[in-house]
């Protein structure tokens, strides 16, 4: 595909996971790392690569004159010999050695992303003495976060000074590193967003999704996040921003907090693939480690390509951790194999415990589709139902899309053909009695309960005042379509009136009188407007009713009027 | 994940993509191929190759001792010398040596297949001279089929005798090769089955494809096959049947011929991962490749693990191979790239023309988007359009969801009360006048193209007799929304009966006399049943209307109903 070998600074799991995405394109990649069998050397044998470190100097060299590319999956890494790299040969470095400086230092990330107006936590350099750490206590208040500048990870480097007692444990555990303190963000959720930048400085961020730590480390990730889809845009648009700030191309994490009032507050910034990222590779169009490949050897980007799957594509990502007893985080693998739409990756490293090992995706349509899948593979639940959407479409489920309602069992001979319909359809639905007079109480939880049991439509049947689809569908953003039921006055122009006649704002998708088998019909022709399986068994409806009247005409033809009426 | 080492007789880009499934799951997989290059050995460098033949008994036993259960990637491998290990040795062979003894030769294959009472092409052996090839003629007709026994793969190693002129060039071209003869199967379609066998002899099928072969050679693979839902169900079951006659575990590809009368033959089996299979890596809850890795090492295999991703999942599969001009496959992989959904799989192979040197996936829900990407990748369209999904999520797009239709330019005013509302909520739609009776032949054509051009729903407005809605809905499965419209006389309860009393088999959705309003609030719910951004901004804009009657509903109560009345 493209003749650029691509060196990278780091063997571990990031790495293992770009040569995949490389190898997929016949991009030649070359690692450095110490030792021969790291996850990323493992699947990598067209290659000879670097055993040394990727804080050598030397080795940066060595590499270097093996590729046209250099990146890195750890920012961790001798900034200076890249820069000489740079200065001195062709190879071009992305991110860029600068980008990697700023971020790697995270006092000196904070301080250019307040440069570029770009919200984050209040923070501020720290010496490593109990004076200057009081003082930061009479400044922010207790607590406040005491922070390493460099080589932190998984929650390692980060201090939470809890009260002025806390001081001397705090200076212990940090101690030998140059550290910054930063103002306590009291934030209700962490959120993530992946961008990716291309050379010529376009970003294009990921779904935004939605991390849970435990013990400081990565433990789950929603994707999307279960926040506004107003908040899921201004953390990609934030998050877009902040990396537009950065120089050279690639993938980037961005950590953020959600705060009480909706405000979003940047934590920090990783210059490559990031473990919120992960469920990319199934959920998303493009993984985070392809897209990484394609921004530093310059490959197309097209729009979209950063989007989910498809627009009900939801995803969690769980993290496998090594532990004591390896058997527990194998029993967890096996329970997801286990688990339809799920997929386990483990990244060959050997057992110990709190290490990152691998990875499980789960994908559904649906998000409570895929936590109760999270649960059986956690083992808290021993139950592992079907894909709702799975059974939608096979008619098998008894989760129903379409809901029928009546005011009145008098009106259940006319709304039973519009149930015969839906079962001729394979509609999973259901059908009871809710009057809006005599049962206020229940229609009003009826009317908004409906979208989250999974209804995507509801078919209302009234007669006489016939208050009860217009009242259902001032109560739920579903469409709802009425049936005009013939009393025994007014021939059921009176119910019309009533349902059709709703005032603007509030329509309700009125029927012939008495044609429960149409407002079916209309309820299928919705859910065929968007499910293909229900628009071709829609199609197939009309052309047989058109054979049907065809059919008839040709014995008219044949027999003629009279023997036709005979009959 | 598994302890297991699995050894590879083969090292192509079937082999490859097993390494690629097992080295997720941390499963330790050896190659056994000439070469150190090889497709699969480039991708796996933890553990020592074997460099020598699949057919060569000592590298095989080499590979035996390595590992603790053996498979293929190819049929054509040293039989008995797996035979062998089995005996002596406790590594277990998937499939079974007997099965793929059986299946290499497709002789054997056919009578196997014909004892167990699975359809296949009437066949006889033959021998290698005219007057045998003669009398099949005589006894099958012309056209016929005469095949090589063994060592056929793409075609090569067939020969269509059309007539009894071309006996001498059939035999030149097939001498030396044990030979069969074929009736001649009038196929309408070939299509394809991928199925997993668990080692108990469960047998898993995954969704019947289509496949299109240039020059014998597979060219793209449609998956779902476009035939009935029936036909793919029974070419399920007579793959699966066909399976459950061959003992041993692991993934199975079956090709079969669609006849005109809808019958099905099988056309052969591989005992292996198959290039009519490798859509299931971005478009099935589990890959082909995945699948037999399971299947080989007794992992789990749930229920539904071998589905499409979603039920409204498409996919088409488009070989990469090689030409004379490397820059012809190679632009046609930058297309690739350039095009939003679509996957590059390149195998690590050097170029030679006609080789597989990799393949494309393109993944959409919906075929037409799939066959709109293909042209773009293979250079007969310029043009590529934007998923219609996500430009409905996205509201950005000028393609319409909602078509607005009236009668006359007189029923504007009324009408645009509804673009309002749908230009307020970010649907795109369009807007246009076709009259059922003055513009009958434009109304058939508006209706019935309006689902190809991705319009999700119709409003039609209509006066008078107000035929139009009706007969917009008799000829499109979308759901069509009815606009009585108040002409000068009659109140428009004309117009709304005419709208309304639909007869039983075609629903207009009805709302009141000239609220184009409601429409146009009626079609947003219908987007928002499926799209949670619609939804949402429904839930709002119900919402906002409850605070506007509440705020009115506190002047009222804090100014008095006099003054509020001055006002």
């Amino acid at each position: 595909m493209d003749s650029k070998v691509v060196g990278i600074l780091g063997g571990g799991q990031l790495g293992r996971m770009m040569v995949e995405a490389a190898s997929r394109l016949n991009i030649k990649t070359v690692i450095l790392e110490n030792g021969a069998d790291s996850p990323a050397k493992q699947i990598n044998s067209s290659a000879e690569h670097i055993d040394g470190s990727f804080n050598d100097e030397a080795a940066i060299r060595r590499l270097a004159e093996k590729c046209d590319v250099l990146t890195v999956e750890i920012e961790h890494v001798d900034v200076d010999a890249l820069k000489k790299v740079q200065e001195q040969t062709s190879v071009r470095i992305y991110p860029s050695p600068e980008t990697i400086a700023l971020i790697k230092d995270k006092y000196l990330q904070k301080e250019h992303l307040i440069k570029n107006q770009i919200a984050v936590a209040e923070s501020t350099a720290v010496e490593s003495t109990a004076a200057a750490l009081q003082s930061v206590g009479q400044k922010y208040g207790y607590p406040y976060m005491l922070k390493s500048r460099t080589l932190a990870y998984d929650g390692r480097g980060n201090f939470v000074v809890e009260d002025v007692s806390k001081i001397p444990e705090a200076l212990e555990a940090l101690k030998d590193r140059p550290l910054y303190a930063e103002k306590w963000a009291p934030f209700t959720k962490e959120l993530a967003v992946m961008v990716v930048r291309g050379l010529g400085g376009d970003v294009h961020a990921f779904p935004t999704v939605e991390t849970i730590h435990k013990n400081n480390i990565c433990h789950t990730v929603f994707a999307p996040a279960r926040v506004t889809d107003t908040i899921q845009k201004r953390a990609q648009l934030l998050a877009e921003k902040a990396v537009s700030a950065f120089t050279g191309a690639g993938i980037f994490g961005i950590e953020m907090f959600l705060l009480p009032n909706d405000e979003l507050l940047i934590n920090e910034i990783a210059p490559r693939p990031h473990n919120s990222g992960h469920y990319t590779i199934d959920a998303c169009v493009t993984s985070q480690f392809e897209a990484h490949i394609r921004a530093v050897c310059s490959l197309p980007m097209p729009k979209n390509f950063t989007s989910l799957s498809t627009p009900s594509t939801h995803a969690i990502m769980l993290n496998v951790l090594g532990s004591p007893d390896p058997g527990e985080w194998m029993q967890m693998c096996k329970r997801a194999l286990e688990t339809p739409h799920a997929s386990v990756y483990l990244y060959g490293k050997s057992n110990r415990a709190g290490r990152k090992l691998g990875h499980i995706n789960i994908v559904s349509q649906s998000m409570d589709d895929c936590i109760r899948r999270l649960e059986y593979i956690e083992g808290k639940s021993d139950k592992l139902e079907e894909p709702e959407a799975n059974k939608a479409v096979a008619g098998a489920s008894s989760k129903p899309l379409v809901g029928v309602i009546m005011g009145s069992d008098s009106d259940l001979p006319v709304m039973s053909l519009g149930c015969n319909i839906l079962k001729s359809f394979g509609v999973p639905f259901e059908v009871t009695i809710v009057s809006a007079h005599r049962t206020p109480q229940r229609m009003v939880k009826y009317a908004t309960e409906a979208p989250e049991r999974g209804l995507r439509c509801i078919i209302a049947g009234a007669g006489g005042a016939a208050h009860l689809p217009g009242m259902v569908a001032a109560m739920t953003p579903l469409p709802v379509i009425g049936v005009p039921v013939k009393g025994s006055t007014l021939d059921g122009v009176d119910s019309l009136y009533s349902i059709v006649q709703m005032p603007r704002g509030v329509p309700v998708a009125t029927v012939a009188i008495n044609n429960a088998t149409n407002a079916a019909l209309l309820a299928v022709r919705i859910l065929g407007s968007f499910d293909p399986v229900y628009f071709s068994k829609m199609a197939k409806y009309m052309s047989e009713m058109e054979d049907g009247v065809l059919e008839k005409a040709e014995r008219l033809g044949s027999v003629g009027y009279e023997e036709y009426l005979r009959k």
